[in-house]
Order: C-alpha cells, then sequence, then structure tokens
C-alpha cells in the first residue's frame, strides 16, 4: 500500500515513520534523559547504569536530529521545524529535480520511481487507472495508459468524492518567460483539457508573470505580455470558456482582496527556514523569491475564487502538473490544515525530453532544443532529422543485427506523447527493437505524427481573438454545480 | 550642513565616508593586493617589502569587512551588500528604536540628537521652520516649533519644488492593532491634517491590517474590523474627504494591480540579508514578515495611485510618521533610484510618552499607560493623577525650595503636545522649575487642556458614519492639482 500522501513532509508535525512523537515531545524526553544521566553521575551510580544512559541519551539525540534537522540544545526547544528538504537530502547518484533544475545522468532520464518515493508521492498504478475509467465511462487517456502522468497524492480521495457527488476543480499554470511554447510545455494543458472534459469541472490556469519578473533579467511589462501571448496558445489547446478562468498574478492579485488574503495567510505560516529547505532559497535571494511560494499555493483553496465558488471555502483543487512543481505543493498540502483550509490532490507528468536527450528538460532559449509551438513543417522535419538523440546502432548492417533501444531514443518518447494509437505504438517499439525499422524511418514517423499536430495548433491559435483571451482572463462566474 | 540624506544606508553604494569606493572596487583592489604578495614572495623580495605589503593587505581586508559586513574571500566578489544595519550597529547605551521596539533608560526619553546622527536623517533647525512658515504663509504648528518633528530627510527639496509650482502629495499610516486608539496615535495624524491645510496637497492613508495580521495573534477578519474602527478616529482628526484617501492593504492590495506591481518592484529589489540588517529578521520569521517591508514602501510612489495621480510615477512624497518608523523609509528612499522612481522624503517625530516616564511607548494593552480616544473626563482626571510620573519633590517644602523638574515630568511634557498657547507653556516651565507651581497643579492644568480635547474628538467621532469612512476608503480621484 501508499505510503499516507505528504507524509515525507509533515515528518516534523506528525512523524509517524520516524518515532511518533513531534520535536517537542522528543526534546522533552531528550531533556529529561540528560537528567538522568547527570543525576545518575552525581549519585555515583553503577558505571554499567551510566553507560546504559548516555548511550540512550546519544540514541536520542541522533532522533533529534533526524526529525528536526537541527542539534539538540539544552535549554533552545526547537521552535522551527524544517520540512524535508530535497536540497540537503539527495545524495550523489539522486536526480536533481526542483522548479529550477531538472538533470540527470541517465539517458533514460529521472528515475521516477525513486522520486516517487522521495517526494513521498503515490504511484500512478492499474488500480487507479482503472477505477478513473470506470468512473468517468471513458478511455483513460494515454498519458495515463502510458504512465506519463505516473504519480499522485490524493487522487482516491478526488474519486471517492466525486463518487458521492462532490464535485472538485483543477488547477494548473506556466510561467511565462518567453513568447516561445513548446511541445512539451503542451503536455499539462493537453491533460488539463481531458480531464476538464470528462469530470466536467472548472479550471484555472494561473500565469506567473510575476515569478518570472522576480526570477529573470525582464519587465513586468515584458512578463505580462507573454503571459497573455502564452494564454492563446493555452486557449488553443480546447478549453472551454464557461468553465476555465485564465489569470496573471500581475493582474488578478490587484483585483481579488479574496486571493491576497489567502496568499498572506499562507505567507504567515511558512517560515524562512521551510523555503530554505524546500526550495534551496539563500539569504541572498530577494525577498520577492522568499514570499512567492505562497502565491503559488494560493489558488489551491477556493476561496481565492469567490465568482467562481461562490465564497466557498471547501471545494477540493486537483492539480496537474510536472513533478518539479511539487515543491510548491508539498509546502502548500503542509500549510492547508493549518489555515482551515482542504489539500489539494495532485497527478504529476514526468518531463517531457529535449531532443538531444532525455538528461534534462528542454530550454526555451535553445531553439534546437525541442519543437515550437511556431515551427513549420520543414523545421520540425529538419530538426528531429538534425537533432533527435537517437537509440539506433552507428551502422545499419549493426541495427538489422541488434536492433535500437527506443528505452533512449528521443524519436520514440516523443511519439509515446502524441502518437495515440496503442497498437501502432506497440509495433513501432518492437520493430525498432529488433532492428526491422531504422532510424531515419522511425524520425519519419515522428514527423508525420508531429507536423499535423503542430498545423493543427497554429491554426486553432490563429483564431483565438484578443476579446477571447480577454472573455478567459476576466474575473467572472463559471459554470459550475456541485 | 548635514549629511547627505540617507548616506549611512546607503553605504555599500556610495560609500562616500568610508572610502570613497564600492564594495567590488575594494574587492578588485584586495585580490590585486593577494597577488601582490605572493608574487613578492615567490620572487623572495626583502622582508621589509614584504611585510609592508602584508600589512597593506589586512587593513583592506578590515575594510572590506567594514563596508561589506563579509568577510573577504578570494574567488568570491561580493554578491550582496548590508544596508547598514542598527541592530548589529547600536552600542551599549544606546537607545533601541526599531518599528517594534522603543526603549531608552533616560527618563528625558530617547536621545534624538544621537538618532539623528545614527539614522543620517537631518535635523530641522530654526532656519528649515522659518522656511516652512515663509512659504506657506502660516504660523509653522507647534510641533514643528518645539522639536516634536524633530528630523527630515529632504524636506527642503519638497519645498524647493513647492516653490517651483511642483506640488507633492503626504502619505502616512497606522498598524490597527487594536479598536482603541490613544492620544499618542493622533500626534501624525494632527500635524499631517496641518500639512495637508497649509499646503493643500493629497493625502494617502496607509492601514497595515496585513501587516498586524502577520504579526500578532489575530485574524484577518479583526485586524480588518479595526482598520475600519481606526479610520473613524483618523477621519474624526478633520482630514478633507476631496484630498484624501485612506485605505487597508487587505482590501486595497486585491483592489490596485499598480500598487501589487509597485510592491513586486521593491521586492525584487531587497535581499533576505538587507530586511535582515534593517529589521532584525531571522530565519523562523515567516515569509510573510519578511516580505512586508515592500508593502509599506510601496505607497511612497505615486504611481501606487494610478487613480489619484492619473497614472504619473513621478509626483514626490513626503512621509510625516514616527522616528521609528524610518527604517522602512531607509530601504524604500534605497531601492527607489534603482526601480525609477523618487525618493520619498519625511518628517520624523519624537515618540509620545507614556503616563509611566518616557523611557519607552506606550502600550495600547495597558489601559493606564496613556489616555485613550475613549476615555471619559473622569478617567482621565484619574489616570492624570494616579499615574502620570512626576519631575516633582518628595515634600512640598522641598519643592518649593528646589522646584520641579519638567524635562522628565510627564504631565508637562503632555501640555507640549496639546497646550497650543507658547507663552502659557513658557510659564508653567518656569513656574514649575522655579517651585511656584507645585506637580497637583500641573496636573490639573494638563486635565482641564486634555478633557476637552478628547470631548471634543470623541463629539466629531460619533458624527463619523459608516458612508463616510467608505467614501474615504473607496479608490477615486482626489482634488488635486500641479
Amino acid at each position: 500500500s501508499s505510503p499516507p500522501a505528504g507524509h515525507l513532509m509533515m515528518m516534523c508535525r506528525h512523524n509517524v515513520k520516524m518515532s511518533d512523537m513531534s520535536p517537542i515531545d522528543l526534546y522533552d524526553q531528550l531533556t529529561a534523559q540528560g537528567e538522568t544521566v547527570r543525576s545518575l553521575k552525581a549519585q555515583r551510580a553503577p558505571k554499567t547504569d551510566i553507560d546504559a544512559a548516555v548511550q540512550l541519551l546519544l540514541k536520542m539525540k541522533v532522533d533529534f536530529k533526524r526529525v528536526t534537522r537541527q542539534d539538540y540544545k539544552a535549554g533552545c526547544p526547537p521552535v522551527d521545524c524544517v520540512i524535508s528538504n530535497d536540497h540537503e537530502e539527495a545524495v550523489d547518484g539522486d536526480d536533481q529535480v526542483d522548479p529550477w533544475n531538472v538533470s540527470t545522468t541517465s539517458a533514460k532520464g529521472v528515475d521516477y520511481e525513486k522520486l516517487i518515493v522521495r517526494f513521498g508521492s503515490s504511484k500512478i498504478d492499474e488500480e487507479l487507472v482503472d477505477r478513473i475509467t470506470r468512473i468517468t465511462g471513458k478511455v483513460a487517456h494515454h498519458f495515463l495508459r502510458r504512465g506519463i502522468f505516473f504519480s499522485h497524492r490524493d487522487m482516491h480521495q478526488i474519486l471517492d468524492a466525486y463518487e458521492n457527488q462532490k464535485s472538485f476543480y483543477l488547477y494548473t499554470g506556466r510561467g511565462p518567460s518567453s513568447e516561445a511554447m513548446h511541445v512539451g510545455h503542451l503536455i499539462p494543458f493537453i491533460f488539463t483539457k481531458w480531464l476538464q472534459d470528462v469530470f466536467d469541472v472548472p479550471l484555472v490556469i494561473q500565469l506567473t508573470d510575476d515569478e518570472k519578473y522576480l526570477w529573470k533579467d525582464l519587465s513586468q511589462e515584458d512578463c505580462y505580455r507573454y503571459a497573455v501571448e502564452n494564454a492563446k496558445d493555452i486557449i488553443a489547446c480546447g478549453f472551454d470558456v464557461n468553465k476555465t478562468f485564465i489569470f496573471s498574478d500581475l493582474d488578478y492579485m490587484g483585483s481579488s482582496p479574496s486571493f491576497y488574503r489567502n496568499v498572506v495567510k499562507v505567507q504567515k505560516h511558512v517560515t524562512f527556514n521551510q523555503v530554505k529547505g524546500i526550495f534551496g532559497f539563500t539569504d541572498s535571494d530577494c525577498i520577492g523569491k522568499i514570499s512567492f511560494p505562497a502565491i503559488q499555493a494560493a489558488p489551491s483553496f477556493s476561496g481565492s475564487f469567490p465568482q467562481i465558488f461562490s465564497g466557498r471555502t471547501d471545494v477540493q483543487c486537483l492539480i496537474p502538473c510536472a513533478i518539479d512543481q511539487d515543491p510548491y505543493f508539498r509546502m502548500t498540502r503542509d500549510v492547508a490544515p493549518r489555515i482551515g483550509f482542504l489539500k489539494p490532490a495532485l497527478l504529476h507528468s514526468t518531463f517531457f525530453p529535449a531532443l538531444q536527450g532525455a538528461q534534462t528538460k528542454m530550454s526555451a532559449s535553445d531553439p534546437n532544443s525541442t519543437i515550437f509551438l511556431t515551427d513549420s513543417p520543414k523545421q520540425i522535419k529538419n530538426k528531429i532529422n538534425k537533432h533527435a538523440f537517437s537509440g539506433g546502432k552507428d551502422t545499419v548492417e549493426d541495427h538489422r543485427k541488434f536492433g535500437g533501444n527506443p528505452d533512449v531514443d528521443v524519436s520514440f518518447m516523443y511519439l509515446t506523447f502524441f502518437l495515440e494509437d496503442d497498437e501502432q505504438l506497440e509495433k513501432i517499439r518492437q520493430d525498432y527493437g529488433s532492428g526491422d525499422l531504422l532510424t531515419g524511418e522511425l524520425k519519419k514517423l515522428l514527423i508525420k505524427t508531429l507536423q499535423p499536430t503542430i498545423a493543427a495548433h497554429q491554426e486553432k491559435r490563429k483564431h483565438v481573438t484578443d476579446d477571447f483571451v480577454k472573455h478567459f482572463m476576466t474575473p467572472r462566474k463559471l459554470d459550475f454545480n456541485c
């Protein structure tokens, strides 16, 4: 069975796995044990008794440090527990995964099984996929069938409530750091659109233009402009305007007292120690970065959108996102019960690989690192032929003889994202593995899949008018019954 | 002549006083000197040459640390300069003055002359008071004549511009931590009302209900309610509704994208190191406190109120406030030029003493520590007779013989705030000092002065309707020509 969601980060409050004791309890016990040792020594007790008491004291100090990440100091009770810290925890050989860095040394990409253990989330297993199929009455999306969305928190709880006629809402987002979006950026939106369709629920999409202003050397005007441009690509994914609210932080923060109030609530309940542990911030970081995580947290609470939820603060939230965004929501889930709100549930996706290989996410600044939504059919063809890392053998002879390796072949990986036909995909995998399919032929199949997909996107985006964008971005009532 | 305003805090950028060099320049010189030493040693130069080079190196390291507050480390240029830090700088015997603590060991109260030097502000001297009188054509307020407003930053610049038909706006505020306001809370508002009248300028008043929520064990609802209640007392001071905008942060942040954009601008340009130095924050403080200073800074920029200034970002701001708020505005003045805005000018007041003595500010939680705006004539009489610290002698005989000390007598201090007649006040000082006036008689004079003042305030407050408050608190155009 899967561990309780979020248990790693809640360690300092419910340290179930460690010792079933809070840091304060541990501190009190430790202090008492220290006094026992002193008193045994004062009484000149037998050496074996003293040694045993000292051994226990030392063991308790180790436990204390493991739980609180602080050294025990007599007279200083732990005032501030550090939430489980990926920045300190990652050991050599672990992949680095946080909102700003994703890297691994393996050509197959990040080890997602390990990440589930490290982040304390749950695996999306066959049982969960089957349950979604049963409840929605729709074939599960191929992102679910193929493990592209591979991890979750509390998804069963969402489904339990849904079966009892209690609805939920979806929340996802994007950091608008440039006008150029690539195919990888579409993954969460394609999946969110499917979730919106099969569950028939409202959706809020946060464009963190304030975050991009804080992190990048960009003006607020640029970040806001990118937000609006990105909104067009997002809208082109086909979201229902009657069920979708897209917002720029720079705009919506100044348009909704309820949103700001929830941001301040989160900001009151998270310390610098905690964001330092979770995000790796330092004393040299600006105070805007330090307080930003609260702004990404607040849309997880339905009270941030009174115009949508008529002031209800108890509508459950489900967040589909790439796994690198999880630190924000581990923090959010830790804070939620302390401010009287529901923890958001999550569905995590793997990363979309760069053409050059799965060791890293793509970079929007390198035009050859992936396929952009503005690429022409010719650019798509050239990029794939020239840059897509191949799992094939060096010569046609060797390839025919030994077969290629689809697990590291980027063209094959891209097909798992964009080729919907399971049988065809499986045949390609087998043919490539056996050597029947050459790298050039595999690339051609990808080109023929992506060219019409991108062309269709461009066509849909062309019809997204400024007025339509404005409609999506206006705070308003949505179609929502629950 | 007074030092350039803000010079202490700007040390790391214009370290005029220290060495006329920036931290980066110092770092480069230090690095070069390190290489000189190494090269002298490698060449086996004469010992005296090496010693001299090492001595210079050590001296430079001391300078570097003094300027940057960081140890020099080869290969690590100073990335983040700490602004001059009162928390570290205050030496034994210095008064403590910051937004949360004011304390001194002297019965006369804080040493304000010393504070001017420590904060790097300028004294409000006779010349400045005369100039204000000349320009406005009005007798200077007794708070100015008596040194209650005793310090300033850039007030001459405000007057230069005013003489050239360039107007300005006023900004002051209050942290609404309870319903109960006392007479001391009125000081900045009484003075601000006078400034508004004689200069005929618009005014914004910030009620930091978000700050109180972050710092105190209060709900947002309570803080907001206190803000509205406090607004009534502020309005009762007689502000012109056509020239005054009062706002709660919890409301206005969510009503004005321009305000939020300026907050984020400030947040991008201030590091945790800086707020740690200025305000003494620690790693255990919540991220809301850490980022709050930007929220108190933003109203210093006219662009935060597009409805008042028609989007103009170049209207100069003048902030009348108690000196304990200066750290916020030292920070603001440091940031302003880096984000393309004007530095706000300031007028600083001394603290209103507690009835028990001038060693500390009053506490809103101790009903006997001062006169509250809700006190009845009888309560006023009893509190003053019972609690007002006396500078008189122990017996009537001694008092008649040696005289009392008005400099430590709280009743006399209160009269300097509330008795407008200069001649009468001077006569009281002399009579008390000579022993002609007894403590009981002095207290009676204060009672007779305060009772009608408070009664008049209560009467005016009674007529402040909810609609009138709403009018003041609605973002709107004000009467403003410049």
